[in-house]
């Protein structure tokens, strides 16, 4: 298990390695600006949003070895006495300039920027962009789910497939953020405060054998909270009942919440179902459907077939984000010591310094520009503000928030952008002062190069 | 953060329902057995290599409600009082039958299959299925990239991309059971008591602005364990001055270990660096090479070009399990109160009963047979063992012991099942028994419902 995982060790050897190299030369404490953002739009998206900086801020926050990591650092073999020494007197001293989780970024635009001694900013690297990439790729794949359904509900089903304890924990709450009803995953649920929701496994039907004493149960206990699984065995037969257990509910007193698709043609089992449902007099009773499904699924459901379908559980797909698992992120040096940096590898460069994005109140494009340019156009939005500094964070980075700002942006964002297969590219352009200290940098670094 | 995190309560809301069901029912103690196993084969892949069962067997054995896990689950509202007192009651008191981690399996056949009361077994299910996916998903690409390096090292840099830390932490793990030579996960390395391994990065160089002065500080300080990476600025002037630095360094004594490639053309920079290098007298010196690896590039590196590259990094394709991210892994009912089950759902049938999986001898295919059955041929081998007897672990589950089982198994698998892109299917067929049992199965259910 992960439980006592020493999150200050969780960093890649040469983070450490690089910190004592610069301590060794005397600059450990020069400033640096590193910064974190992604450089190439994933397959089918128009948007990413941006999420992972409450945990990242709260790992800057802790950061620091303790005796127990000492040693641990101490069984790498590669530092001296001295080294770990001073590696245990860190902290992270420095600030952080971010867009607000929620917020919808596109490749090139910082998502955050560390201003810190260069040893420490160094250090964060590993854990910022491990939660900031998988974040912002959750976020991203629940986004276009809640896109896809349309306004009906959609259900995080996917704990059991996620990589991991952390990306459940994870997508429960990003995926809230962005707008999905509810989860399965009881403990994300009650970290996070978020709606628990769950239906029933074939497994409770087999075991009873007799569906409709399954369903009878089930329901006579959890009432409208129950979602009855009509196809264990064969879902025409599995409706029918489903629906007699709802009318003798029903006598009762009790209802039913709804019934559960999970294989086979949906579009036409839904139909079905709804028709005999209505017909039985249970069109209070709703029709969910899972198995397999992802956001071009549900899109076809929903806006191609009009399936009556009220609810969507959504699991591996979009728990890996499988049609775009990764992200080309990357945390890279932009400034040093008071001068601008970057690197010219083939196909991998990057803009030089500190940046600013600007965003038209339009949406009609951003502006990449250099820190300290001013608004390139009135009525522009600044989307990189300050949440940390010194080390402390200076903004509410809770869900409650997050949420505000991905609503403010969804409403927003040109529609044609939402487009689940092949949206256009959003225009992202360097500002004047960016391309002019770009090529002072270039021509400051061949010179001394 | 997740540190704190109750593991009890990574349970999907259903399986708390369903426990509740059958206690209300006065089944929940009746013996059940589920069988974890995975229906269908992910793309490209020919094997796949059981990975999860330690943690599995942790959270069994770990299992069980404490007042505070009792005060979140009444906060979902769904329990009476005298339900979560007897949620709180509840340990895992079963037996685990489980194929030993590092065992090669395929579709259809348990990883591992659980007998216990059904409602400690429900339970259990989506943390089991949460491990066993993500660690299987894992530990098979890392098996992809060991084959793809022929021999060559191949290191995990993939903690900064995994989907959270978990996945990194789990990644490190199953990577050194594969085979892999080193990671760069400074908490995995020490967790797991591997070797770490890192080079160092563009914001290094840049931070220097001068290339050879940072190659030279850094391989003053770590000498052998340098790498230095020459493609910052242009990878052609980085040879230059890696070649100055390393023959600087050499007249005082320090050997450096290797330079790193990481953008551009890996193929003929790495011919040209090797030719420069040997001709410097630096054949000591070796060639690694990173930037987007993964096992099929590495494999036209490697088999097709011959590249002259000693070691590779691989990361995202790696850590996110690019190529096939998700597994139809699925945990199901197959007996209840000493009765066998399956569901028979369009397209997705269960074979009913506990399984036992024989393997001959000469991997020609496996038979999935009943349990009880005896050996379908002479010399074949029976893969699920007893792991788990009335909630204790009965065998060592420790990394050391999945490495042992899985180099036996790798150097057993007939080659064309490695295949990387179009393996053939490996055969697994169901036993007499097995046939006769779920006809049976049928005959009855159809009769009883």
């Amino acid at each position: 298990m992960h439980r006592d995982v020493s999150h200050s060790l969780l960093v890649d050897l040469y983070e450490l390695t690089m910190a004592v190299a610069y301590r060794g030369q005397g600059t450990a404490e020069r400033p640096a600006t590193f910064s974190l953002f992604v450089r190439t739009m994933p397959p089918h998206r128009g948007y990413l949003v941006a999420a992972g900086l409450d945990d990242a801020l709260t790992w800057l926050e802790e950061f620091g070895y303790d005796d127990a990591d000492l040693a641990a650092l101490d069984r790498l073999g590669v530092f001296t006495d001295d080294e770990l020494r001073w590696l245990g007197t860190l902290r992270f001293t420095g600030d952080v300039r971010a867009v607000p989780e929620g917020t919808l970024v596109f490749p090139d635009e910082p998502i955050l920027e560390v201003d810190a001694p260069i040893a420490e900013a160094q250090l964060a690297e590993t854990f910022l962009l491990n939660q900031v990439t998988v974040q912002t790729v959750l976020a991203t794949k629940a986004a276009r789910c809640r896109h896809a359904a349309a306004g009906r509900s959609v259900v995080d089903f996917a704990l059991r497939r996620t990589h991991g304890i952390d990306a459940g924990m994870k997508l429960a709450r990003v995926a809230a953020m962005v707008g999905l009803d509810a989860t399965s995953n009881v403990a994300g649920s009650d970290r996070y405060g978020l709606r628990a929701s769950g239906t029933m496994a074939h497994s409770y039907v087999e075991a009873h054998g007799d569906e409709e004493r399954a369903f009878f149960d089930f329901a006579t206990r959890f009432g409208e909270r129950s979602v009855l699984l009509v196809d264990t065995y064969d879902s025409e037969r599995g409706v029918t009942r489903a629906i007699d257990v709802c009318l003798e509910l029903r006598e009762r007193g009790t209802q039913v919440g709804a019934i559960r698709l999970d294989s086979g043609d949906l579009v036409s089992l839904a139909r079905h179902a709804r028709r005999r449902l209505d017909a039985a007099g249970l069109s209070d009773v709703g029709i969910f459907a899972s198995g397999g499904l992802d956001e071009f699924e549900v899109d076809r459901l929903v806006r191609v077939e009009h399936a009556p379908i009220d609810g969507f559980g959504v699991g591996t797909a979009l728990g890996v984000s499988a049609d775009a698992p990764g992200l080309d992120s990357v945390y890279k040096l932009t400034a040093f010591d008071g001068r601008a940096v970057r690197k010219t590898s083939e196909g991998k460069a990057t803009w030089p310094g500190a940046k600013q994005v600007w965003r038209s109140r339009d949406w009609s494009g951003d502006v990449l520009g250099r820190h300290e340019e001013d608004s390139p156009a009135s009525g522009a939005t600044a989307l990189l503000v300050p949440v940390m500094r010194d080390g402390r964070r200076v903004v509410d980075t809770g869900l409650d928030a997050a949420r505000v700002t991905f609503e403010r942006e969804w409403a927003a964002l040109p529609g044609v952008f939402k487009d689940l297969d092949r949206p256009p590219r959003y225009a992202v352009e360097p500002s004047v002062g960016l391309r002019d200290l770009t090529a002072a940098v270039d021509a400051d670094q061949h010179g001394g190069s």
